[in-house]
């Protein structure tokens, strides 16, 4: 414990939560340029969307029971089930939901799905506290950027040990979230890191079957940190080097497996806006395999191939990706459930061949099975990619060989929804409206698409959140 | 992430989870011996003597005010305090005020304060469920039964990389106690333990400036299982390879800092009972210290020292302990605040050598200013004993050099209160009443006694835990 990982000794003197809980207090919506704003409403719109979506999956039922029955009826209402439930529990339910399915937003170089518990978090404090629209859009967007820096400074160390970015670090950022709605000062949001330091939490371990784990994370982040801020309030004595310190995030969940670069931590706040290299979905899998789904149908569309022309694919990808999506290849080449098939990069590439597109219908569990598909999995391989720009892109390229000899390739160099590669806003709202359509009515999907084009200008998040119940 | 650490390539092929879920729904209360059920009675009056005692001090009033005003008024009373909250936030609460001491007990081993997470969470999932005071007891038993084990499992290893295992192994130990109450299947059991893993936390940061946090970790275990075990309970996919796996807790968590056994985490269950290793705490501090303060106690009453007497203190002590009670040793010879002095072998031999006792008086915030113990803390120091028997016992050697030149010493084999030399049923009825007696009428705090030696037949435990409400 000695001996920090490089990078860890940061030379600035004020600790990294004081920094960031200073901005959490000082910024105002006048300060965020109108384009992150607008950028900020169109995450929050797609994670409404997903969530909706969600609420109709089999993992969603059983986490409505069982989180339904825990604490009782409350005053907050849940995303598209008819029951209302305590603050905390409605977070840790809509977060699964807006996290469920894998098709919510993440910031590249943190890999941290950040929207997922910002969101619900912003949502139900700002109900809560009876704060207007704007003020809940401006809490989400500063636990965005908060995560997206904690995050980016374990330059995807996290992942390499075992833990999930996603869950560890959204619990720091919702910190911030839950900290400016509440009213705290900015010595409380700084102690609300410090507690929530022990309470931060997220395993990978899912990844071996696909349980339901991961899904938790997000909402677990946004309870961890309401808790966490309601006793900094109350001036429960917290550790202030919550980030830098001895037995702190990055030491304690680092150690010597990676570097950390602790400057990113709360680096440029107010002058560079993270949400603007937050990375929309266009297709419910891992952000890894998306080039790849991109490449594939590309070369589908030129060549006019069809699955039985295909001697082999290979999957030119960076290092840093393989562990998470091309290993263990077996489980990657025939999944065994519907997450085994959103994190191969095989049956991303063989859905795309065969099917001509990735979509929710491709990861229900009979469509695993598709013999069409696992036969172009067995086909599929990869190979390590040294020029590929992760973690700033998830580029991709994939190499076709066909029966008849020819040798056809794609590359996308920067991943689509990506900063470089942005989905544009009547692709988000198409999403939206695809999405949320699976369990509204369109005129009620209208109706919660307008509440979120209007939130900027509405009093409290009172009708958004009655507009999303079931 | 390709090498385990020593002894993680576990051999038994039946999950860790499902071996420790299997015993608790299939172990029955005649199946434990009699002294067991005894201790575990002793050490759930202990565990609520202090959370009385506890109920006075300062950051008990912030925990509670901050925790009570999370979730609003519910069912389950809260010790030392008169309003009732909903079933996890009172878990949190008493958790919070069983530990927040640092005066409740330790299995040794594994280095884990057991009872404090799982006395809490007995007690109120047995209220919200109606169970009997004999299975109450019996779950709490299972609490602790796992949380030995699994803690031992780490062979120190947690506190080495900077987490407290008492709220990280607590929070799986607390899943056979909440899974046994609600009535759960083993499966569910087990599912309860792959879904905490995404929840389990603690951080050591707190020893850095003697902050509030670690007192919360019990607690929060105990909300953690709570929540996994309805999760499970209702179906939500868990991963099985909670302890063993890739991701699993010991690789995540452990690394290579740390050898680990992961044979004893099921080990001999329902055979050896852990029950019996789990020391009472003679003196509210850190238990490393306890020998320690036996030892000045008896040079001081053996040669009637004074503290002016003494030029110079050595404690010989174990390698394994010098990071929590002897390093760094500037903030162990002048205590900043309670926390610090708890932690500290200097301050404690100081006290035992100038107030001939070291009580709870001796961490209130005044007591560490004293400038007699002061003095004698400058001229105490440390040198490492490799005959000592750490972890098995915590014991201590201290040695005085007098300014008239001689040298004194006293050594301690097995700190008192554990197996080797445990405290008497008198004891901790003793020191239960002390504690009580704090804030409850003579009166009230021996029918809390008698609620609690006769729990085990009791058909609820409505009245014992009516009873120790504010």
């Amino acid at each position: 414990m000695d001996t920090l990982p490089a990078g860890l000794a940061a030379t600035e003197t004020t600790p990294i939560s004081n920094r960031l809980a200073r901005f959490a207090t000082d910024v105002t919506p006048g300060d965020v340029p109108a384009d992150v704003m607008a950028q900020a409403k169109l995450h929050m719109l797609d994670c409404l969307g997903i969530a909706l979506a969600a609420s109709g999956f089999e993992f969603a039922k059983r986490a409505a029971t069982a989180i339904g029955g825990l604490g009782g009826p409350g005053a907050h209402p849940v995303i598209g089930f008819p029951m209302r439930l305590p603050l905390r529990d409605a977070v840790l339910l809509n977060g699964t939901l807006i996290h469920g399915l894998d098709y919510d937003d993440t910031h590249s170089d943190a890999v941290v799905h950040a929207s997922a518990s910002a969101v619900p978090t912003a949502l139900h404090m700002a109900r809560e506290h009876g704060a207007s629209g704007r003020e809940a859009l401006l809490a989400y967007l500063l636990g965005v950027e908060a995560s997206a820096r904690i995050g980016a400074a374990a330059q995807g160390g996290f992942h390499q040990v075992g833990f999930h970015p996603t869950g560890m670090v959204g619990a720091f950022g919702c910190a911030l979230t839950a900290g400016r709605l509440a009213g705290a000062s900015a010595a409380q949001i700084a102690g609300a890191q410090g507690i929530v330091l022990s309470m931060a939490a997220g395993s990978l371990e899912f990844l071996q079957d696909g349980s339901w784990t991961k899904r938790l994370h997000p909402g677990w982040a946004g309870v961890s940190a309401i808790t966490a801020t309601a006793l900094a309030r109350a001036g429960y004595k917290a550790p202030p080097a919550a980030y830098e310190g001895r037995f702190g995030l990055f030491r304690s969940h680092l150690q010597e497996k990676a570097p950390a670069d602790l400057s990113r931590c709360a680096e440029a706040l107010g002058e560079l806006w993270e949400m603007r290299n937050v990375a929309l979905k266009p297709y419910p899998c891992c952000h890894f395999n998306h080039a790849f789904a991109d490449a594939a149908l590309a070369l589908r569309a030129a060549h006019d191939l069809r699955p039985e022309q295909i001697a082999r694919i290979t999957c030119r990808i960076h290092e840093g990706q393989v562990k998470t999506v091309c290993e263990p290849e077996a489980s990657k080449k025939t999944p065994a459930n519907s997450y085994d098939a959103q994190f191969s990069v095989h049956y991303t590439v063989a859905c795309a061949l065969v099917h001509g597109r990735f979509t929710l219908d491709e990861i229900e569990e009979e469509a695993i099975r598709d013999p069409r598909v696992l036969a172009l999995t067995q086909r599929t391989g990869y190979e390590l990619d040294p020029t590929s720009r992760f973690p700033r892109y998830y580029g991709g390229e994939v190499v076709i060989e066909t029966t008849d000899g020819r040798r056809l390739s794609h590359r996308e160099e920067c991943n689509r929804g990506s900063d470089a590669n942005p989905l544009s806003a009547a692709d988000v709202e198409r999403k939206f409206r695809d999405n949320a359509g699976r369990v509204l009515s369109p005129q009620r999907a209208e109706r919660v698409l307008e509440l979120v084009m209007g939130i900027d200008a509405a009093a409290d998040v009172v009708a958004l959140t009655d507009a999303l119940s079931g």
